[in-house]
């Protein structure tokens, strides 16, 4: 599988030293047939970055489901920091977070991921507008912050704690941007 | 000065592309001082990353003047992004966080760099016990988050927003972290 060689490549050695020819190696095709299919390395490591982080599986924790945890900040961190701390896809948002904010083109691929997929299908549960946009946009910088300073520069205390921990510490910011009045949260008009 | 040519190098090339001798040359010193008086490249990384963030101008901003607006939060979130966009500092932030999020080596130092001057000087302001330091990381995962989707990948609409806008955003955020009762915001005892 082509996405499957790519992210397998993209999270072993990074945006830059990752090429299309490589890439066509491990997936057994034609190099020419994967600038064919995707256009270039920049579209292939947008796609790539699907594998790893589902849209889907956020828009699930978003809506949740009658069994879940009711709070819906506590849903989508808990769900984010699985994927950060499970074993099939740790090492892979490790490289694709240092890739995506070390490499220009590599910026654009993530940039053109959070519009077209992350920010799309979490401001589509939250009724799909501008300000939808924004509040997705706040929670993920928080969400992404955490990733940083937790699992790639891993700064104690916060590298050291229990993940619940993280979890009850986090939640209450992201479900404020989702879910507050947009006056009392103080999103442009 | 050798820590001003160490800046403005690692800022135009990244860490990895900056050796010792670069720097020791633009400094007028021999690379064999520079050894000497900083230990290595990931040591000098540290360092000169107080010419761009002085933990100082940070610890300002949490203690506030008579004069100031009276919420931490929006001082802190407007101090930080006064750095990220002042014309002298911006390159130099982009470059350095980008080199502290892809090198393992520029981990450390950045790690150091949050640790020993970040931490200790903004967790000192709020008591300087373990709950502190937590406080300070917390407050520092929203503000590093922020400034990766709008200053680094530059991702609308975080990166179209007014500057003020962006500070009333997310400054409650700041506050209730750096403030709230520590039961309520639930930190591990």
């Amino acid at each position: 599988m082509v996405l499957s060689a790519a992210k397998t490549r993209f999270a072993r050695d990074g945006y830059e030293k990752t090429t299309l020819r490589a890439i066509a190696e491990e997936a057994r095709v034609d190099p020419s047939m994967l600038l064919y299919l995707f256009g270039s390395k920049e579209e292939l490591f947008r796609e790539s970055l699907r594998l790893i982080i589902d849209p889907e599986v956020l828009v699930a924790a978003l809506t949740g489901t009658g069994d879940d945890e009711p709070d819906i900040g506590t849903r989508m961190v808990r769900t984010y920091l699985g994927v950060w701390e499970a074993p099939e896809s740790s090492a892979s948002m490790r490289t694709m977070l240092a890739s995506a904010t070390s490499n220009p083109d590599a910026h654009a691929a993530f940039r053109g991921f959070m519009q077209n997929y992350v920010l799309t299908a979490v401001s589509g549960v939250l009724g799909g507008d501008e300000q939808a946009r924004l509040r997705a946009m706040l929670a993920a910088s928080s969400l992404v912050g955490t990733a940083m300073l937790r699992y790639l520069i891993c700064v104690p205390p916060l590298s050291d704690l229990p993940t619940e921990d993280v979890v009850r510490l986090v939640a209450p910011t992201v479900t404020r941007y989702l879910t507050a009045d947009a006056d009392e949260l103080g999103l442009p008009l």
